[in-house]
């Protein structure tokens, strides 16, 4: 990896969108600097915690731009990039790259199902359009109609800037059949549906996820335990993260991450509708969740 | 049903998209016109057929713009709305209502799961929207992350003007379990998935498919013999006609419904990439499938 | 169809199995003997109503016994064939042509996926089994790991005695699909997972289901409705009847059918656990159920 | 962990079946004293590899009888008991104790969907039946039709000599969740869809699974790295073992391991039919798994 490698904990940030439909940038602005504070490694909009597939275009650029801006450039900004055609993917591509951003998240959104030719052609776009801006693959097979074959991540790694892939599978061992497919061509980031400890054991270099986003100083800690290779070190404190995973996964992402942020101080409000706030029971959930791991990576 | 009620043969409209991302409305017109002179009931544009899902706001205003105008009233013009937001959705329901159309069929996108309630509340939005225009309830299990229960159906159809739905489940028993839960209330149009000689002889009011696009005349002779209770008339045709529905299935539905009307010469293009057009073994299978039917509904 | 064609209903008989392991043979034998009366065209043990998949190979051959025994060859006796080998398939088959039954409904089980050669053997090597013997495949994707392919069942109706398919897959426009493609050479029969009436309009020959167990006169007279080509007549019996097979839907089918047949006074026993028994609101249902399709077929 | 707690590299037997349907008892006995000298910690007859779902009563008896006699108390003997009945799962149960095995692997088969208290229904008498021996939990939700959820786990983790999981799910992090929340009360084993090294980082207690049957000095080797916390040196081996999993997820499990013993020298024959033999092409992608893993653990 060269110096300009995209390594480390990236939250995935939440968009935070008033009831007149404005997305709140003073909120998210803070937000992002209190995390680049706690030491994460970048930042990633527009993720599946991101609510992409819920936002207009117009608030997808709001997101964007208020995140470069208040990054300042003191840790790389991948921004999602999410479309089913190419032309809308070209297009909200070449816009974030004007807004500065460091890199592409890359995700396929699908109603009728793609052979792999198509799936690689949306991909290898988006990367023509950026390059040379890196490109993270992105790949949800639970949430997603199109997935990526090990195939097709061996074709897209011969592109000179599609360089990472998160992989939001659950399944652990892909990852370790990409890493021992692709080599170093395709560096490969954990999602929250893996434990990023393991992850990182095998060979992976950080991890894109909403927990991060309030838990930044734990995930920190977590990272350079594993970069340390101090595995025990690591595992003590993934033990206690996990948790925080568990009660994510069993609500919806968007109203867990908000909920929670909501209770550390951030009024980014509710995912939009008809998607619901998080629960009462939820909320308790999360705080117990979030009381469970103060302390760790602190001074 | 009313005099207004809907019923009977509603082709779904493909949405012809040039190279520069125009709507071609030239095309679009010319179809509509065939097929209300070979005798369809009513039109739907931006229906699964029609690409919903793949096009941008500006060309699903064009597309339903053109089949109002080419309409002129001489048949009911139910548009697709499909959004992942309630916000979204209403602004759809409205600008298609402010075009003229005289019915909104109401599509439910989603990324994350929902519960019914939060599926209730974004079909009941579109309906307080375009109210008093009727809303076709539109449900496909196969493509779309959101299903609507029974509970759910029969709470949505004690709103006044929700009163049909589109089942693509290709479970026809749900239909009829449909029917018995909400009686008149709810009036069921096949998809292209049932058989629509089965949907009508267990009470169903029609069909809504892209099939139909390309067997306008076939489709209307099937429909007559329902409703005249000629069963084996019926099926004479319906055997017939199943070819076609099988060679949709077996391809992406937008490129096989295109393929079609560009043997049959109208020059509508592909689907939007990085769909695939239709193959060359399908246009051959879809080829022998239109002339199996040739006849049918002549003179 | 010749003069021994299988046709008509068929109910699919439940197992009654004491507690201490024995087959309750003279329930069954009462039971049979009322559906024979009630005007049932055949008997099929050992369907998955009649819990072949719970039973142990003295259980299976004890049911077996005693239909044969009690249906005296008044109606066909078409038994249950269930194995993930192609030696035990083989051996139950031989076991069941010589207490006697007059045909083999063949049902694969799996563990590990197969494709459609080894499907075919498996099918093949039973039919080969029992001929001259009729066999009737048997496809439920619902509750099985492996599924008969439409080209796996056009090669299979190639075989002499592989003449009918009982396809539980819900999917009712694949039966035409079926009938479509293999013509006279397969004969279709509905499950209750598809509206009887329906597969009877496009072409079925009849229906082997749980719920004709208990709605014997009810089925019959549905059955004749159809046979007569009074679909009005067909559709007002079964508008009625399907409300059985939703509340059977909605429950474990042995032991709903169980609970019913309990309520009717044969104590048959509840379904082998772990499967739990039909619960009081399960019980309430199904009386419900059945008091509403009281009188149909009556005198 | 007292000193009879299960732990290490438990292969996963194959059933070698002659085709008169005998079990091969010398080449059995064989393999277990080979992979006895090669160091690994247990044996466990009938797992998928072991083709349970597939055997006969007598089948299943000779193989386990085979095993414990082979073993001759060397290693611990686990051996599987699979029923979709509680009345065949506790037969099988007493008759593999009164045989001699250390401990039962739990698997529950099922035709119709259970819910969790008919699952711990059946766990717990297959654990009654046995006690004190010690019970491994199996679940595979990719083949099964009914999976442990996390209350039931926690549920059945109250037994005193349910004290084992292995979970085939390819979902790692589920393996931390129950980790968190049955603690010492739950020891986990990894499957071979899971990454060994990663399940043993996160506090797993070894893995049981079919590719150790294959490669059981390399998978020692593997153990005894994780055991001792050399992470690194554990990678360097499980990233070249992992090849061989990949081999056995892309072909018929129990037809991998077969062919690859007969590529050994071990004539354990083919799958039971219908289930293919291994493939020409399956052949040398296991053949080169196999070479490329020489060496490991060796002197």
């Amino acid at each position: 990896m060269d110096d300009k490698a995209l390594q480390g904990v990236f939250p995935y940030l939440v968009s935070p969108v008033r009831d007149d439909g404005q997305v709140d940038a003073a909120v998210l602005s803070r937000l992002c600097d209190d995390l680049i504070k706690a030491g994460v490694h970048g930042l990633t909009p527009l993720g599946s915690t991101g609510e992409f597939a819920y936002l207009n275009a117009g608030q997808r650029t709001a997101v964007v731009e208020t995140v470069v801006s208040a990054a300042a450039g003191r840790v790389p900004v991948v921004a999602g990039v999410a479309a089913t055609t190419i032309a809308d993917a070209v297009d909200q591509t070449r816009r974030y790259q004007a807004l500065g951003v460091d890199g592409i998240l890359a995700i396929l959104e699908a109603y009728f199902p793609l052979d792999d030719a198509a799936v690689c052609a949306y991909f290898e776009a988006v990367a023509d359009a950026c390059a040379p801006l890196p490109v993270v693959l992105y790949t949800n097979p639970n949430f997603q109609r199109a997935d990526l074959s090990l195939p097709a991540i061996a074709r897209l790694a011969e592109r000179p800037n599609i360089r990472y892939i998160k992989d939001a599978s659950s399944n652990t061992g892909r990852l370790l059949s990409i890493m021992n497919r692709c080599g170093d061509r395709m560096q490969v980031f954990s999602a929250s549906a893996h434990i990023p400890a393991c992850v990182m054991l095998i060979g992976g270099v950080g991890w894109m996820a909403g927990p991060a986003c309030v838990a930044p100083r734990q995930s920190v800690a977590l990272y350079e335990r594993c970069r340390a290779g101090d595995w025990a070190g690591a595992m003590a404190i993934q033990r206690r993260l996990w948790g925080l995973n568990q009660a994510f996964a069993r609500h919806n992402l968007a109203a867990c991450i908000k909920g929670a942020l909501s209770l550390q101080g951030y009024e980014v409000g509710d995912p939009l509708p008809p998607q619901p706030p998080l629960s009462a029971a939820g909320r308790e959930e999360v705080a117990a969740a979030l009381a469970a791991i103060e302390g760790i990576g602190a001074g």
